[in-house]
């Protein structure tokens, strides 16, 4: 059963640390956009330790589509430097499994599969710039229409660590002509959140032949006067992770984010007890 | 015997490769301060693999005292993603090597040291954002006198992780009261070299009780009315590594950089080939 954001009006005011109880406690299940609004919300990876070095140094050479606002440590799956009591195994409102490659379950929470041997890693999002667009009175059309965001495999490479590599996902925002500009300027004062675009313009260049059909997400409407702008997407490391066929990894699933105490301005991600 | 990159005039307008190439030959073993400019510089921290993990989170966990600008592979002492052929058992100009947490040798290379299971690591500097604030014409005590920034070590703790922990090391800048905005914005767009201030003001307050005795670097003038600011230093690592007593961990030594071949306004340190 899909629990929506909408069918629990009281979760819109939650503060971060109400949210996540809803969602270990199974009353919240759904996507977190919008929610505890000024909170970094974070993408999940969850390997083993035997992985863990070269993912970091995948994420360290890939910070666009992977900037690391926090990493576990081994078998512990307590996430002390984001936040209050969060324990990764249960927060997030719905998990990807792996295994071999494959996409193999989704679940609400994997108790079940934690081992001794786990690291979770936390990485930034595009909540955090869009908030930052929106503001500034940048329209972004799957905002303004309650859409997810059109993503799509590019052609670009990323920087490969040991099994790590393959191409970068990005994510489309189609801008005002006279506002390209500023949208850089305001993404580039957010490296935790992606930074600046990957690219601006023409979508052959990185060889994307039809923007009717992203891979994820919702089929954006023509791009009539607007400029094609490209952001790192943190469905890169997903899949990476995938190219990788590990016999378990897992994920948070796309749009069901960690919620973090992390203030979403933050320069440094780090959690400080008041 | 020591050279100086005043008895080497030719050195003052050679590019990062060129000296790097000095540097490897011998003919240059001396601090980088000024020399390839524009060329991203980088402390270099280099441990076993066992440490490695855990020394990357204590990166990413501080990433203001140690902003984490290359990893390289487990025991292959080529960095490719800082540039052309460096190599980092010989491209640096001189090393510190510490046993069991003291200091025991310096060295201008460290062939011999080099082991299979060592990962070399670098982190950004502060020549990068103090070119910016010259450019700006912002007044620095130390690079207008030709001294070595005065760094301290303050009573903020860093976020641990494993065996890497304790105080941070701050350096000092005493800028004129109406430049503090402009220099804090400054240094805020070079989160790879060491980003905005870590403290404004009262020296007492992070257990600075006299800043004409700094720990490292040459005693500051008295402040008159300029206003002392704070930033994370880079020698906090290497106090980090000092504490964790490893048999055996490397550093460069301190002002003896690597030169890369980023540019150092680069928002993603990664060196492409052209």
């Amino acid at each position: 059963m899909q629990h929506t954001a909408q069918q629990y009006h009281h979760l819109r005011s939650a503060n971060s640390n109400e949210l996540r109880q809803a969602v270990r406690t199974a009353r919240y299940q759904s996507h977190t956009a919008g929610l505890a609004p000024g909170c970094l919300q974070a993408n999940i990876i969850i390997l083993p330790e035997s992985e863990a070095l070269d993912f970091m140094r995948f994420c360290q050479r890939n910070p666009k589509p992977c900037p690391l606002v926090g990493v576990s440590e081994t078998g512990n799956p307590v996430m002390h430097t984001l936040g209050e009591d969060i324990d990764i195994r249960t927060d997030v409102p719905a998990y990807n499994v792996y295994r071999h490659g494959n996409l193999s379950e989704s679940l609400t929470d994997i108790e079940a599969l934690w081992q001794p041997d786990h690291v979770a890693f936390a990485l930034g999002c595009s909540f955090t710039f869009e908030d930052a667009l929106t503001r500034a009175g940048i329209s972004v059309w799957h905002i303004e229409n309650n859409k997810t965001v059109p993503m799509y495999r590019s052609n670009i490479l990323t920087c490969a660590a040991g099994a790590f590599g393959g191409e970068m996902v990005v994510t489309l925002r189609a801008i005002d002509k006279h506002r390209v500009d500023e949208a850089i300027a305001i993404s580039r004062q957010f490296p935790l959140a992606h930074g600046g675009p990957v690219h601006l313009g023409d979508p052959d260049a990185i060889g994307l032949h039809d923007l009717s059909k992203p891979e994820w997400g919702d089929a954006p409407p023509a791009l009539a006067d607007k400029v094609p702008v490209f952001w790192a997407c943190g469905v890169t490391p997903q899949h990476a992770l995938m190219r990788a066929k590990l016999p378990l990894s897992i994920s948070h699933k796309p749009g069901h984010m960690l919620v973090t105490d992390i203030d979403d301005q933050a320069e440094v991600p780090v959690y400080q007890r008041n």
